[in-house]
């Protein structure tokens, strides 16, 4: 009976260890099962996808995105309080600084936006671009988002 | 004479400005210019490819790997001050909790190991596995190294 009693126990004390383990200390979220939704009408122009990989966790403060543009599509002008880095998946796009020229990203790039800059990012004319994004929180702000990017602007290339 | 120096000035200005814009505003690093290197010895268990895609560069404090396993490569036993994210991005691996069972890892999936967690991460004994690992810096450190998998542990799934 003793020795029952304390194989239960000894279960119980693993079952717990391993379920805190299972839940907390490696979380594992399968391709499939993630959402896509379509970017924000206020920040995006042309037909976008947003993927979340994955959300800010404290203490950790950095989240990311799989961003999908088709041919012609872009953000709006924005900015992160401290910085993006995008790491291009596919195809080939057009980023610009406020105030500097349009340059492009190719797949296998990556990006890196400084603090508080003013910048868009997007698909070239005739080209799908597709991008991870990763920005770290300051005040539990991530972005800055402005005016969109007018044919004019985005056609200046 | 003084439209002359006028505009000298403030083409002086903008050169200024936009090298500024052009070196820190945005960086883009070019697919094929980035080393890539074998994983330190003492760290890994077979072959590995580490390619650094981004450094912490201040503010920010977030760093990026694309790291490259070959059928049963594997880091050590290993953990980070404020956890890391692991982006699978080829083939099938296996990820392995101290105290907790191997579970597989595959193209798509999307990891969060947990600040402080004793963990190790590698490819599967018939597969290539290829992640991008993303890591927050405490107090200048990245990661804590400890002793490496042996073959008993690596084949006990």
């Amino acid at each position: 009976m003793m020795i029952r009693t304390a194989v239960f126990l000894s279960l119980l004390s693993w079952a717990s260890a391993y379920a805190e383990g299972d839940s907390e200390a490696i979380t594992i979220t399968r391709r499939d099962s993630r959402d896509t939704i379509a970017g924000a009408a206020g920040h995006f122009t042309g037909s976008v996808r947003v993927q979340r990989l994955f959300e800010v966790k404290a203490p950790g403060r950095t989240g990311g995105a799989l961003v999908t543009f088709e041919p012609g599509a872009r953000t709006a002008w924005h900015s992160h309080p401290l910085g993006q880095i995008l790491i291009v998946t596919e195809g080939a796009g057009w980023i610009q600084p406020w105030d500097g020229p349009i340059q492009e990203i190719r797949q296998g790039d990556v990006v890196r936006i400084a603090p508080g800059q003013k910048h868009w990012h997007g698909a070239a004319p005739t080209s799908r671009m597709a991008h991870i994004a990763l920005q770290e929180q300051l005040d539990g702000k991530v972005v800055e988002w402005m005016e969109k990017v007018s044919d004019e602007q985005y056609r200046k290339r």
